[in-house]
């Protein structure tokens, strides 16, 4: 490492409140709140492994390990190799390895240290994430400990970069249906890896394009004519040749991806393979074998159970692909939101003052519901990790923990990839021309961040595996109820349909409401009230599409299929609701330990700003569904201004507890810049004024 | 031009139904609907100038013309100029210029032209649109003949590559409040550009960070110690140094933005000036003048009225930005649908044919209303080009005439532009790690259209600008009513809003739907209920905010300005729905014109999608305001859903009929390389089957 950061591990300034001088912002006024706790905020909100997470952002204090924006794909590729080499001098990728070969054993420290790459440059997140978390993962994962011993220090010391060879140009979502075989031959005691066709070629794999000397390549393990199905192996792919360039070894070859929408830091490319021979001991074997003669055996009996426990090692790919998009939406906040109460534009009441931005009424609505997200998700995320840990660090690691983790960062990557691009695009889009300069950031980072929408599990897919997972718990809950149980459940529904159908529960609501239009907003403030309201959408969802799908069960294949095609949408929507009612619980969870009661207060109503909007959201499902009255809808709206109103002055305090500094944002206009030019603006028109130099307005003259 | 386009002006493939292979699709079912006619829908689509905007499009099938994505900036700066020299050799940008000075004087058809550059490269678009339509039209409609016989062919045929210098650091939306001043002194008959303070800088000024040799810059116009606003200034900014390469003249300086989000072809920059002297005759003066005395005098008294006149010259600029993110926006369809008809992923019903992407029901959810969206938005700017070629032909050149195009424009932007963003993401997304590849253009395209969210006017300040018309004019209706009528529209909107709080209306259309579905379905098709339901929305928020605002008018500035504000939202949201529903209008004028049957009823329940998809977002609003009963409100969805299913046999030719080729949209997902993977994989597994090859999976081995 050429330089070295200078703030390692300090907290966010150590300020009471804000010591912004009153030209940065709205002046001050008479009655002004109180501020919030930002270092104890800080602190909160980065979580258990806060010194972790901070010494990984504090990386990106080092410009060697900074993103240029700009940089052709060769130089940015190779400035990302020579970053992920100066990862392993600092020791940072042993943390998530087992400790027999020298790691960590400290999954979760592992995680929140590497979500934070993405402040250097989102691509050295995915470089590392390759070579670790995917591809050094899937050996430690499925590896067996000879194996770990004889592959993981190469990987871990970065002497052998690597790919994830798993999708292929016909399969993505599908792994199932992976075309490239594996055949063992029990003459040679190898396996012959094999693309049989251009759609079973290996595509978008990271390390592929350029820097990757071997792959762990999913394939269709095959011995005396039985498919085990997928299955993991360990190839070596290019060697160096005498000129001391890397080449394909015989029978793999490839192709460069090239430039991509973003991540060019990253060289991803396609594979495939000839009937390359490799040891039958090079068969990732912890959940299948191949003795020498071809027999397979496995600890998991059941095929289908085996492949999803392989599958299930890319949970942590999901997990922290999650936290970097939180990283990346706080990020883009602490930008927009700095820059908004420093820019002006337009005079309102004052002729002489121009308006700080943030203080208008729609750049509120633009940006503060999008903070009130990234504190839910945030809190969220926290609580992912925390689950990730214990499963892998074995500390609460059953069959039902790791399907909740799956569940739950299945729900968790695409609410938070969709939630970073959409606060990227609208920051980006709040700072007008200046947002769209590379050197602020914004949409380098929307273009690196966009594929983590679609990799590592497309996000509509994996909702509708979160939609899945609902259904069958809804489906377990029913079966559990007797027959006697069953009856009364479905006369208590009947009712309740009856309930929510007639105006009944609407009438009742509105005479309670009539004539107080501050009580009905106190009621939606009660956090009672909107956990009833956001569970009771999830519930009413998930038995719906339940109840719609029950003729599928005996229906024939082609009916079934079409019923539930015809629910994708709704189901997809349910999981959705789901994934918000989690953030909505940690939010609230996170709120009885905030200790500062202005802090609490203050985080209370960003809490309340974050459910009222997600209800606002689906106002339409709460009318039409009588849950709410058209009274009380109303109330939500106007609610949520009021809302926005009282969070503006604590804005960017809450965007400061992030810990993001000017250092490690490097945005010109999170900078303090924009302020400097408006005081000299107003410096020289005010000496104008009292030179008497201002000329005098045509205006002015023909009114006078 | 080194190459030479192959197709120029003919029509989409000439087929009258659909000629593709049945395993490109669905395959093809008895009673399969009958097809569209796409030559004569795809003519209807290409509007009245049809010719001219397909020769542009067939500009792109010239190699040279194309965008390279990836390549560094300088050379696709130095690209891009070659492509816009190669537009003066075809004498493209002459179109729009006056006969006098050799132009064609058709300003409708150079921006149908113009708008289609996108297809080629977005850059080329708008380094064209620097040159011409801003640089060159500000000489054109601000300048006098005298100004157009010495200016204008330097321009045209860009011996003169010039700069619109008008936005400052510090004004960008507020160009009334530009700093730059331009003092004239009588003594040497010249004008002093001066730059008096940094935030005065002129930035983001196309062609000035390298090409630009002269700029229209816009100044506070000052004359013996009289500001007289705002005015247009020709300015020499750089010459050409002995050994070749341009520099600076003295007393201009300026810098490099560097690398932007996108558009990289356009090299733009910042400029300032330190007292540059220009001779008066530079000063633009059509429509304000000053003596050689120093007098000044315009055809235009009020100083109000002469600003806005001279920024009415920018909505050329709006007008066929609006025009480019349709083309954008129907560029991202046409590759996503062509590769969601082809790409299969899992099997559903028939365990050896994986389903069709777009015969999924959210992939239908995500893909087809942005169809409807799009075929809206390319018939109302149809109405909007007419109406801009109507002004500026000099055919309907009034007062209100223009205001209204700049109102029209002011709302066709922001819609089409956020429009062609989110075509592009979700494109992007539905086509998943192919989409994230920039050979398939969708991020290149997203990166570029970007900035036209905030560039030629900020999306929220401009429909901030329509909200207001609509106030004006609700204004002026209330003005015109006598005092009886006053009295009698209060009396009436008493009774409405009576009506629309108690649930008299929606309990009387409860009664009236119950038990009927399709009955109540059928009457949400109906054009007029659709018109009914979009009109009322936009009429009522408009009166609900100009209510609210009343007190505005007698209250102290401070509380007048914090009650607007505090309406600025829904003002906005107001604009929006006004803008919609303008192309629900244009759309449905449209459908009379189509002459074929089946053509028209496709086209109808495509308008219908557009028109339920706009009350189903807003439909919180129809129900809390007593328009829908809850019953209705549910019919919206599910008859969505039944109209996604009609169209889903017609998205295919609905995207070819845009008359964007494989040629033209040269990316490979879009051009049957897919369906050929596919097709190349089902039959080595049928063959495979068909020898006995094919490995027992170990799970049938286990079942059986």
């Amino acid at each position: 490492m050429t330089t070295t950061p200078t703030a390692g591990n300090r907290a966010p300034t150590g300020r009471r409140t804000s010591t912004r001088t009153p030209t940065a912002d709205s002046p001050p006024r008479a009655g002004a709140p109180a501020g919030i706790d930002v270092p104890a905020l800080g602190r909160l909100l980065d979580g258990r492994w806060w010194q972790l997470r901070r010494a990984s952002r504090d990386l990106a204090l080092a410009e060697d390990m900074q993103k240029i924006e700009g940089l052709p794909t060769p130089e940015h590729r190779e400035r990302t190799m020579h970053q992920t080499r100066l990862l392993v001098e600092r020791g940072q990728p042993n943390r998530g390895f087992p400790a027999a070969v020298g790691g960590g054993a400290d999954p979760g420290g592992n995680l929140a240290g590497f979500e934070e790459l993405v402040v250097a440059d989102p691509s050295l997140q995915i470089k590392a994430g390759v070579q670790w978390g995917l591809f050094g993962s899937a050996v430690a994962n499925l590896g067996t400990e000879e194996q770990h011993a004889r592959l993981l220090p190469g990987i871990m010391d970065l002497t052998v970069p690597g790919c994830f060879a798993m999708t292929e140009i016909g399969h993505g979502s599908d792994v199932a249906a992976l075309g490239t075989t594996a055949t063992y031959h029990p003459q040679t005691e190898e396996f012959v890896i094999d693309t049989p066709v251009t759609a079973a070629r290996k595509e978008y794999i990271g390390n592929a394009g350029q820097h990757g000397i071997a792959a762990v390549v999913f394939a269709q393990l095959i011995s005396h004519g039985v498919n085990h199905g997928v299955h993991a192996f360990y190839v070596p792919i290019r060697e160096r040749a005498e000129d001391g360039t890397l080449r394909f070894v015989p029978g793999v070859d490839g192709e460069d991806d090239g430039h991509k929408g973003g991540l060019n830091g990253v060289d991803n490319g396609r594979l495939w393979f000839d009937h390359v021979r490799i040891p039958r001991t090079n068969l990732l074997a912890r959940y299948g074998e191949v003795a020498p003669d071809g027999t397979y055996s496995s600890p998991i009996a059941s095929p289908g159970r085996r492949f999803f426990t392989t599958l299930s090692t890319l949970v942590q790919g999901r997990v922290s692909l999650s936290g970097a998009c939180v990283v990346a939406t706080k990020m883009a906040l602490a930008i927009a939101i700095r820059y908004g109460t420093e820019r002006r534009q337009f005079t309102t009441a004052d002729e002489h003052t121009e308006q700080v931005l943030l203080d208008y009424g729609q750049h509120q609505r633009r940006l503060l519901p999008l903070l009130a997200r990234s504190y839910a998700a945030t809190f969220a995320h926290a609580e992912l990790l925390e689950r990730f840990h214990g499963v892998f660090s074995g500390e609460h690691d059953t069959d039902e923990d790791r399907q909740d983790l799956e569940t739950l960062a299945a729900a968790a990557k695409p609410i938070n990839s969709w939630l970073a691009l959409e606060a990227l695009q609208e920051c980006r889009e709040a700072c007008g021309g200046a947002g769209y300069l590379a050197e602020n950031r914004l949409t380098g980072l929307h273009a690196d961040m966009d594929v983590y929408a679609t990799f590592e599990g497309d996000n509509n897919v994996l909702l509708q595996l979160v939609g899945k997972r609902l259904l069958t718990d809804y489906g377990k809950e029913m079966a559990q109820v007797d027959i006697a149980g069953a009856v009364r459940w479905v006369a208590d529904r009947a009712a309740d349909m009856t309930l929510h159908r007639t105006p009944l529960r609407r009438t009742a609501q509105s005479i309670r409401d009539s004539g107080s239009r501050a009580r009905s907003a106190g009621h939606l403030r009660e956090a009672d009230t909107q956990r009833e309201l956001l569970e009771d959408r999830v519930e009413a969802m998930v038995e719906e599409i339940a109840l719609a799908l029950r003729p599928a069960r005996k229906a024939p294949p082609t009916e079934a299929a079409a019923l539930f095609n015809a629910h994708q949408h709704q189901l997809i929507e349910a999981a959705r609701a789901h994934g918000e009612l989690l953030q909505w619980e940690a939010f609230t969870a996170a709120l009885p330990s905030v200790r500062d009661s202005v802090t609490r207060e203050v985080l209370t109503t960003l809490r309340d700003l974050f459910g009222l909007t997600l209800i606002e959201k689906n106002l339409a499902w709460y009318l039409s569904e009588g849950r709410l009255s058209a009274q009380r809808a109303k109330t939500v709206t106007s609610y949520v201004d009021r809302l926005l109103g009282r969070l503006r002055p604590h804005a960017r305090d809450l965007v400061d507890a992030f810990g993001y500094t000017p250092e490690h944002l490097r945005v010109p206009i999170a900078s303090g810049a924009e302020e400097q030019r408006q005081t000299e603006a107003r410096d020289y028109l005010r000496r104008r004024r009292a030179a008497g130099q201002e000329p005098i307005s045509e205006k002015a003259l023909r009114n006078g």
